[in-house]
């Protein structure tokens, strides 16, 4: 089971960005601790953290054919990018949707996913447990 | 750790209602699996279903002081229920709100939640799993 | 021919309330007027008013498997209560949401209904005629 | 007792138009329908089918003063055309707008009548008996 | 100087039609007054009435090299009717909308006029004052 | 003078949920001050908290004929239950709506009210002394 | 007959104010033609300009018992001062708005007029010929 | 314990302002109330009127060091005068908002307040009785 | 290959209507370029120009089983004729809306389309040659 | 070179008005800055403070042909005053709005500007440092 | 004749993604018959695909003084990217909108193009017949 | 002092691009002088242009522990890029947005910046004297 872990714009700050909403954590640390989760459960994780949308688009499109599932935090770009959501539908692979803080206790403008309908679902909240989460889903999903 | 479980109205119909959309499990299918999950988590849950918008309310307010988290399928009062959202908001315990369809992924009406706000976080989609998946979620939020 | 005919909230006040709107008639009398009707078509009807969303739920559900049809006038629950309309897209037996008045001649927020996208029509106005109509709909759509 | 029925656009293409929507059979075939149960009930119709709004307008004019009630389908003018609905409302004629399929269930702008509000009701689904429902509507609603 | 002033739909109702709102006088009492305002003011007039969207557009098509101005009182298609609109803005005379009503005082939608735009100016309420009003302001533009 | 005081949902929790929003009295100390105060005016006063829109809708009903106002903090209900306006509509007793927190000073959703367009009036802010003013309010209305 | 006409803010710069739009003649030319117009018409008229929007509330206070109608142009306060909208209803002297623009071809916050609903009809547009024009209304509203 | 009242706008006319709404009580009869129940509560209270927003203003701050506490009727600014919420906001003395009709239940654009998210509470209905009421919800609040 | 050209309200004033949007050329300049174009593609084809929309709504159901496609410009139609819309849905015949201006750069209402949903595609802009580009399309279409 | 500088309502309460939002310096030691910077870019400044919305006008209208630039703080009348932004362009003298607060970061009715699209542009934030940027700001767009 | 034609975002995914809506044919497929149809009409064409928004405004920029006109899908990118919008109108080079679905035919925010209103025209549906009439629109529009 | 000043999408273009908005200079030439009164400052600057929004994120973060301050002019990326907002919030350097041209005096969609409200402030208008004030207001804000 081969899962791709995709970071988003502005994760790579993490620990020092905004660490009342984002946690203390770097970037760094919580890809450890997917990695030691995802090895618990017998999957091979990929993890990528991109601040353009163009090479978050071209990451999911190199999934094709290449993993099983997707667990994706786009960061801002859940709210307007149309085209990382064609990019989703157009792989056809599950994807998963989260989120390290609950975007719907936030601002208006962050409680609209347009990613989130072409996927298989969406996890919100949590801090870093999201991305456990992400992966516990993720196999849950491809198992059935 | 002690978890309650509150599925909302209409939930009682699982297996027959709509299984396009909700899966072809009755609820007592459902409610196995969780109690079986809680337990393999060292979980003790107590899982109850109300079509009614006062008896959530009050199954609310119950676990004060009785319970560690909640999972909660507010199923169609999501939408509109300011009253438990006002009653989860009350009692200050952590609450995760789960849905079995991907709500972000149908009518309009149904992406917006009115309850996540106040809730820990919300997960959307992934069938019934999505108890399993909360049931995990309260658990690394309560040993944080 | 088994068809439930269901009175949502308020409705017991009929003959009393804001009768310019409602008419002067009480629930009591049109109640007798629906079960004479039903007979004069060989139906069997029953009748009840529930002023609580929940038990509305409750009786919808209690339909499944024991009436053929559903006449319901879901009062002020119309315009919001999505959870009675999960009840009537969940049980699957043919509904048909009638009204007193004419909820389009009304209050703009009277004039939707989250209830009726679900429902076989929705037949709205003509005083307590509706009922009348509301049966002959159910004869006319069972008997295709 | 004399009722005009007015079929507005587009209904002429009844049994071939779009079939799954609004049934498989022709005007013809709904006009002698319609007339049957007219006569079952006392009732004299006149039946006409207009594509141009004014020709819609022209005749309910005409309805002055030569007609007890007016049965109506203004089909795609239903949602806009504010001049139908002047001329309902200045000739005070009761009228009963019916719609062969439940309007409320379909596209968001067909879900608003800018006519109904200066009808007497309106009927929305439950295909051809609809126009037997309108009837039985105006029946009731002129022996009161 | 030749004017033409357009009665839109359900005008020809004058007198009859909701009284309280748009007088008691008939059309042709309307006519004639304004017929008697114009010659006292030197213009020769040619008024009709239409009921149907495209009637009216051929009218205002024929004002072209033929009258100095329009006085049209739209009736319901001023609030929606586009293409009368554009044939307003198309034939480049100027063009006077007038109300009998204060439309600014009544429904939501008939404060709007999709037709003012492209006119030389608006005039509403007055009752039929409203036409005198209007070929006074027809004079006091050409005479610029 | 005969009032009935109706604290609607989560009131219950009063002196333990969100202090300071709510304030820190539980509602057994509200009620012995509502009480005291009403003494003091010659008020009989009976006073109940429900969660259930259902209950709220009942108890109101069952102030006809029995008492001469009504003094009620809808909560949550305030904000959608348009089941309660119509029962207070219903009734036709003075009825005050009251909010321990000032509404227009809190979350959009929480500034409009559903039933304060059917009450003789709001009072809205001022702690728990808005029922001391609910009940001025009501005597001075019942005295005039 | 006696007429106030009360210009609003900012006219005081016509002629030299974007005159592509409000035109080249001043102020005073205008009042001049007002005057001498209302003379022809026997009507006593007093110009005033403000531009405070109290002063021009105590104006129209100050007409209640002295004047027949009131003729004004409240230039951008149109757009926003219920209060003056308030005072307009408050007095019940008939009043017409009238603008030097057409305010329906401007901008879409210029389209509509909070005090227009209060008075006896609006007209809009024809350059300084508006104020002719409302002379003439509002002595043709007196004399009915 | 000294108290400001301010009357806004056009309240000057009240007695003979549309009394169906208002009330046939002039603002002189009003202010002697005012003044007689301030007595009875040994409260010293200075009344004033004023059309103009500006003078609104300058009442407000005059409050600063000289007033316990303001009950202001902002009349129609109350929708619009985002300059007297910012006075009321700037002076930090604790400000009650009144109203003599239930605006809740009036036009759609006088249910909104723009001043009231800054008082400490607000009231509305009850005719006269407001500034009663007013009054002792300072007393209350001040001798908390 | 037979396809029909429909020519929409106010296009018979091609030519002299606002050339700076419209072009110089007369709508029989473009009909002899149509036809000539068609005779180089194969294509038989009849054109025709209708002000009224229920003109045009007959002359769509007349292309049933006579014509194998349709291009369209709905002119001011567009915007608003859900009836027209029906007819196309109804018929099922390949349409192409084609606009003159580009419709998308022009004022807001103009952008939107409520008949091209139901068309094969929309070519806006390009003056005259979007006939050509209509034709082009149709065979292209037809041919597949 | 002459600039007048302006500020809008409540601005004379600055040193004690929430000085989280404004900063702790009173009116008179901003305007000692602005004087002291004026004078070493060799400007004459004359500076006042308004409540009144119509004096601002009058101030505005008395700078014609009398200062080559105006720097204003309009306050709280940016977000509605129309009247003073048809003052700004009727004058035809460049004119620069300047907020202390970062108005795009505080509430949402105060993001908008109407006066804003008739100013040169617009400065928002930086705290009394607006004022010395506004008159660089003019001094700049002056010398071009 | 020189022409670039650019593919937005996700197209490379073409053949493989949502069949049903974007054709069967690959990027290449159709590329190859852009390039021969570009032949036969005496074009040439340079073909790119780019799924970041910023290589599409690269490759417009160098448009400039190098090509005649640009043909342009801009997928994804179309309904939000202000961006290329800016490219577009900043090249000066006609660019004509093409998309291979009928965007006005799909969900509502795929219906607006931010790019459209700075082009010479859009032609929308058709599958990859789309390419073929940009090149001919192109052709026409360039030899005007 | 050192200052990043960053120009993002399509400035590339200014002196050719639509000088009329934007200004005959290159952005060599603005380069040039925003370097010569950097220098007068004392402030190092560091200037770059970036079509990508990606590669302005990066250049963000970049300035964490570099420089003091960024001046940046986000092009079209002010309207929608989220992205670039939470890349400004996440590195905690105080940041001033600039427009060259006044974005609140065009298009409704250039009005709103979701950058803006994490910035320190705003400057807009004033051609490419903006940057000049953006370096004067850089300086002021560090020097507090």
């Amino acid at each position: 089971m081969k899962i791709r872990v995709i970071h988003g714009p502005n994760l790579n700050l993490l620990g020092t960005r905004e660490p009342s909403i984002y946690g203390a954590d770097s970037l760094q640390d919580i890809n450890l601790r997917i990695d030691h989760h995802a090895r618990s459960l017998g999957i091979h994780v990929q993890i990528d953290q991109y601040n353009c949308e163009g090479d978050i688009i071209d990451a999911i499109h190199a999934c094709k054919d290449t993993f099983d599932a997707i667990v994706i935090n786009p960061g801002a770009y859940t709210h307007y990018s149309i085209a990382i959501r064609d990019a989703v539908a157009g792989i056809g692979i599950p994807t998963i949707e989260v989120h390290l803080s609950n975007i719907h206790a936030r601002e208006e403008f962050r409680r609209t996913s347009v990613i989130a309908p072409v996927c298989a679902g969406q996890i919100s909240g949590f801090g870093d447990d999201v991305y456990i989460l992400g992966l516990n889903a993720a196999k849950l999903l491809l198992e059935k």
